[in-house]
Order: structure tokens, then C-alpha cells, then sequence
């Protein structure tokens, strides 16, 4: 892509009631665009971003067997009322009235429209078990959304939902699930500490969270530094300072952003809405279900808020909008010419290049590469040019290098 | 795909209230569930279908030069009383409030949302011409859903919209847009004939629908047999038996299915939102912008009103969710692993297959293929085994042909 044909130039700056660090990046980086409060347009380079994003998800819930299907986001009232969340959400839903006069909520999670089409779905313990999964647009009526794509009236969810005849098999597949998301976290960029944590309104059973270590999350966790434990502080009786019990090593506390979480409901859903199948014996047995979520708009937030510096954001390679940002230091016609036949270059080696050759000085669209953040940095310059190389930038490291075309090519289709 | 781990079998019949064809075998072949009037669920098979159209459509709005982008659901009244349609649509758009007591729309369309992002990014002649695409959910009010797929309340839509700085590069795009269209409805396996439309609520100016003739659609149009013209109905004087104004054949009329609509609004969003550029010579001038919608979901049950025979769907190769489905006739043990081992070499060479080898009767299975509608039948009985070949069933075709497995993959292949 030619940045001059993108849609979505850098800004100076972004709107002055944004104080996150995510939305303020995202904004003047040219990846989202707000709507109003806690509603944004994901641009062209956003939702490049936000599909990489969506795509390693996939791979991750096809890897644990999970089929891809897609709900609807209007909601009967009468499902949610079944289960007693109608009242219990009602505050956080937004609802509307159809022409016929009856409530339809807009759906912040799908547990009770899934339960509903489970129920007149599974007959007998061969339809189990199975994993459903979707990637879909949520709402929830916040009153003060502030912290950008960290929370949204509008957002965009995976959430996976599991059911079992044993709870043998729930167990296996929870932990599997467990497995799966640590690998998705660490595919995007980030370690998450999976915490024990309670379940809000959704279940009183068990649960947990994904949390990633930030001063900008809204929530807390305790952990420890020398192993994997880790409570939401909510639950605990444990305090910063005190011996982790696993390993006796200090407790630390940390302002934390909740990533995942997964629910291990059980019967619950089986016996307030009748989900039930018939077992190898004749007999009638409740269906168990987990459910386990991500929202995908707040994962891109989440890395913005762990990868950037004072310049901008620092994409991991892995979710890049592009793989490698071309800059012309001059705006000389041979120094343009030369950028463009290392673009094609790049372009038909599969690389996914994003050529910077405006008409602008090179220290805008240096600072624009830089509040970009694709991972490597090429430029080209006359003085390139008399050395027959190109210029070579990590965005995360401040050395600068030169290779031949044929080197920076194999680099960069080793990263692919 | 194994079929016994498929989520979403058949079912032997759809709700009665279901009168059109394209619900009624979707809902029975385990493509869609319904959850309320004109509110589906894609299930697995039917996501399947749908993101293969996506494909499709992708390639054509990327081939156009659009860039992909993600607008959201949620829609401040502001923007929609600029240009008047607040008033002129509210009694089709669902309307929520918010925590402070704000209205807001659930989009049946983004033309106000993307004229608002256009005017705080164009400066200059510069910045133009450009294309946005999105493929989004959209929310209509309807007070009878009635035609499955064809109309719904919660439906998902492709809507591009493109900005220019002369008429003659509109015209030129406009154009561009009209093949890729015609081309698209191709693709999927439609015949889809251009017609001259007025533009309802959106324009009052120039606007072509895309119908598709059936029996099954809301719309009239008169077109020629012996050219490609056609009007809709309600915009022309002509009637049915006159002769073709072009061609002097006589021409007819049809109830037909709207595929898309595309409307070249000219400068109606910069007089009413204030979409300006400066041009080359400093002058302040109008954006001039056309809009372009698929609906995607609609598209999925046109393709199944118009491919379909009295035992079923009959997908197009280029849509369908699997390119063989692969049947075992009896459930003897060595047929059934025969059956996994071509099944195994077909998925080693690229070959989407659904293979059902459960235990039930060739009839049951053979009926369950011809509801579902994969292009390619396979089979393994004795007699094939006797063989050492495989018999080979098109679903539109009633012959059946014995090949060798390396012969199948060939063929296979070949079709991707």
C-alpha cells in the first residue's frame, strides 16, 4: 500500500477527552477513528491490525475443535429472563422495542442464546461433545467509557461455548482452553497471568481471568514474581508483601487489564433452562456448559498499552498492519524511483510493504513511521543508494543497519 | 469435516411459519437457525457459505481499490438529522437510548457516519479520489420478516462508498463498481440483470438496482429476453408485450429479487454535512460520493432460491461449504475405513470433504446429501470397492460415473 492512497492519515492530535494511551495512539496513528464515547470506526489500518488479530484467534479455537458460526446480536427478552439475567443486566443492556411492542436486548454475551439453540439441538450424548465459537460485535450501556478500546459500548468479542455429558470432559476441555488462550496472548505479544477470580453476575461456580500486568487496567491482581500464582485481589485475603503460598516467594500487587476470561458453568444453565440429553443408559442427564471469551477490540488495546514508547506504538510482528514501512529520506525522483522498485520487489515476495514516498520532509514521515509502529523501518536516500543498501530499523531497538535488497528480503519473509 | 461432529444436522422440517424456500432448506439442510422473526443464527455450515460469498465479494471491492474498513452499529441521532433522514427513517431503525438520555440508531446503512469521517480527513484534492468497504451488521425494523434470508431485522451487508473530486471520475468509478457487481453475482452463481431505479429514501438521484428473476422476490421488473435492458417496474411507463427500446424484442415482466443497489448521490452529502476539498487552484469545492450495498445474508438465500430442486439446495462450487461430500452406502467396517482413507487423501490435497460414515441408512444419508446440496457426491460401497473405484454423483446432474481416487482428487482439484 502507498500511505499517500491510505485512508487514514497520522494526526497531530486526538480528541483532548481521550486519556488513555491506547485511544490517543490509535487515533493520531490513523487506526480508529471515534465515533462518540466508547464507540470507534476500526480504518483501514485498524482493522488490518484487528484481523491478524482475529486470525491467530481462529487459528487457536480450530486448533481445540471449535466450529465458527455466527449469533445474532438482537435478543428475545423471554431467553434472558429464564436464567434471570434480564433483571440482573438489564441496566448494562441496551433495549429496544420492535414494531409489535415486545423487548429485544442488544446481546452483551450469547450464554442463554446458545443454551436455547443447544436445547433443541442435542438429543443424545452422541451430539456430544462440542465446541461453538463466533467473532462478533457486543454492547454494553456504559455510562463513562474512557478508557479507549479498553472498554467500549461497542466492542468485538470471541467467545467460545463448550458442552459436555461428564464433567471429566468439561474439566479436560477447560484446561485445554486454558492452554489455547496463554498461546493466543503470547501470539499477539503478551504475557497474561491466568488468575483465579469469581464469577460476577455470570456464575457463581468457577472461573477465570486472563490479566496482563498494566498501571492502565481497571482491575487488580496479586501475584507472584518467582511462579505463575496469581488471585484477582477481589477474592483474596492475601495481601502485597506476603509469602506467595506456592512458592513463598513476595506477593506484588498490580493494576491489571483483564484480557480473557473463562466460566466453568456446569449444570447451571442445563437446570434453569433445560438443557438436557440422553445417556448411553436411557437416562436424562443435564448438559454442562463453559463459555470462554476475549474481547478482540481491548486485546488491540491491551498492546498498545504494553508496546509503545514516546514516538508511538510498537506493533509485535505477528499483528502488524504491515511487515515493513518504507520511507524515502529525499524527495528526489531517483531516490523515489528506487524506493518504488524495492516496494514491487518486497510486494512480490510476499512481503506486506507500506511505502511512505510523499512529498514531505523526512522527518515527517519518520515521526509518522515511528506513531505507526510497523516493526521495521526501510529507508532509502541517496546515500543508500551509493552503498547499493538499504536502511534497516527495528522500531523497538535504535541501531541502524544496511543490507542489499536480496538480504533485507530473506529477513523479512523469515519473520512471516 | 466428519459429519457426526458437525454441529447443525438436518432436521426433517423447518417452523411452519416459514413460507419461503430459501428458509425452509436452510433451516432443514442445518445452514440457519432461527431464533425470532427475520433473526437468524449462521450455524457452522452455514458461516461456511457465507464467508465463502465474503471471499468473493473481497476480492472484487479490493480489486475496485477499496479498502476494508469497520464502522459501528451505534449511531448518533446528530449525524442523522444533518441530512434529514432522522425523520425520514425512523420508523425503520431501531432507536436506543443511552445511560445520559442520548438517542441512538441501530444503522440500517452508513452513508451519514462515513460522510462525517470523510469531512474531518479531506483537506485537499490530495486526498482524493478513495473507496471505503465494510461488511457489517445492519438492523431494520420490520414489522412482517417474512421471506427467510431475503429480508430480515438483523441481516449482514457489504456497503461500499467511494469519494471523488469531478463528476468524470465518479462516472468512470460508478462504472467500475457496475462490473465488479455483475461480476460478483456471477462469481456466486447468479444472473443478476442491471435495472434503472429510482432511489427511495436514499437519492433523489441516480440509482441501478441489481435484480435477480424469481418468482420469489418483492420487487417487478420489465426487462428484455433479447438484451440486457430492464426498469423497475415502478419508474417506467412501459408494459408488459411493448416492444424493447432497444431492441424491439418484446419485453416482460418478472417479480424479482433485489441483489444490490448502487446511488450516486453527486454533491447531496457535501451541501448537507459539509464535505469540502481544495483544489488545485485553492478553491473550496463539493466531495462528490456514490454508494454501493450487497446484502450478504440476502445474497446466501437468493443463491438458494434460485439452485435448488424438490430434494434440496444445489450450491454452486464456487459457495458451497464443501466440495465433495463423501457417503459411506453400508456400515460394514471396510467400507467405512475406505471411506476414511479417501477421505484422509482428498484433505491432503487441498479438498474441503464432509464425510458421513454414521450409522444409519444409505437412504438417510444419500437424502441428507441431496438437502445440503455439496456439488460433488462421492460414495463407497462394496460394488465400488469391487470396483477399486469411486462413484461420483454431481448434485445437479442425475448420472452417476465411476473414477479412480486419483481421478476424483484430479477432478476435484481441478474445480478450486
Amino acid at each position: 500500500m502507498r500511505y499517500e492512497n491510505l485512508f487514514g492519515k497520522t494526526l497531530k492530535e486526538s480528541p483532548k477527552e481521550e486519556i488513555s494511551i491506547n485511544a490517543q495512539y490509535l487515533i493520531r496513528g490513523g487506526f480508529v477513528d471515534k465515533l462518540m464515547s466508547g464507540v470507534y470506526t476500526q480504518l483501514p489500518l485498524g482493522w488490518k491490525v484487528l484481523e491478524k488479530i482475529h486470525g491467530v484467534i481462529r487459528e487457536e479455537m480450530d486448533g481445540v475443535g471449535g466450529q465458527e458460526l455466527f449469533m445474532p446480536a438482537l435478543h428475545p427478552r423471554s431467553l434472558w429472563e429464564e436464567t434471570g439475567r434480564w433483571e440482573a443486566l438489564k441496566e448494562i443492556m441496551y433495549i429496544i422495542k420492535d414494531a409489535s411492542g415486545k423487548e429485544i436486548a442488544l446481546g452483551t454475551t450469547h450464554e442463554e442464546i446458545i443454551a436455547d439453540l443447544a436445547r433443541r439441538r442435542i438429543y443424545s450424548y452422541k451430539d456430544l461433545p462440542f465446541a461453538l465459537y463466533q467473532i462478533q460485535t457486543k454492547f454494553r450501556n456504559e455510562p463513562r467509557a474512557k478508557s479507549g478500546l479498553l472498554r467500549g459500548r461497542e466492542f468485538i468479542m470471541k467467545d467460545l461455548y463448550s458442552f459436555h455429558s461428564c464433567v471429566q470432559d468439561l474439566d479436560r476441555y477447560y484446561e485445554k482452553v486454558q492452554t489455547a488462550y496463554l498461546k493466543i496472548f503470547n501470539r499477539v505479544g503478551l504475557e497474561a497471568l491466568m488468575v483465579e477470580a469469581s464469577g460476577g453476575t455470570f456464575t457463581k461456580n468457577y472461573s477465570h481471568e486472563f490479566q496482563v500486568l498494566s498501571e492502565s487496567g481497571e482491575d487488580k491482581t496479586i501475584y507472584c514474581p518467582g511462579c505463575r500464582f496469581a488471585q484477582n485481589v477481589e477474592i483474596t485475603n492475601l495481601k502485597e508483601g506476603d509469602p506467595c503460598p506456592s512458592c513463598r516467594d513476595f506477593l506484588k500487587v498490580s493494576k491489571s487489564i483483564e484480557v480473557g476470561n473463562i466460566f466453568k458453568f456446569g449444570s447451571k444453565y442445563a437446570d434453569q433452562m433445560g438443557v438436557f440429553f440422553i445417556d448411553i443408559h436411557g437416562q436424562r442427564k443435564p448438559v454442562l456448559l463453559a463459555s470462554y471469551g476475549i474481547g478482540t477490540t481491548r486485546l488491540m488495546g491491551t498492546v498498545v498499552e504494553i508496546h509503545h514508547d514516546e514516538k508511538g506504538i510498537i506493533w509485535p510482528p505477528s499483528i502488524a498492519p504491515y511487515q515493513a514501512h518504507l520511507v524515502t529520506l529525499s524527495v528526489k525522483p531517483d531516490v523515489v524511483k528506487e524506493a518504488e522498485k524495492i516496494y514491487r520487489h518486497l510486494a512480490k515476495a510476499g512481503v506486506e510493504v507500506l511505502l511512505d514516498a510523499r512529498d514531505e520532509s523526512a522527518g515527517v514521515k519518520l515521526a509518522d513511521a515511528d506513531l505507526i509502529g510497523v516493526p521495521v523501518r526501510l529507508a532509502v536516500s541517496d546515500r543508500t543508494m551509493a552503498k547499493g543498501k538499504i536502511e534497516l530499523k527495528k522500531r523497538h531497538e535504535s541501531e541502524i543497519s544496511y543490507y542489499t535488497l536480496d538480504e533485507v528480503t530473506k529477513f523479512l519473509k523469515n519473520r512471516l
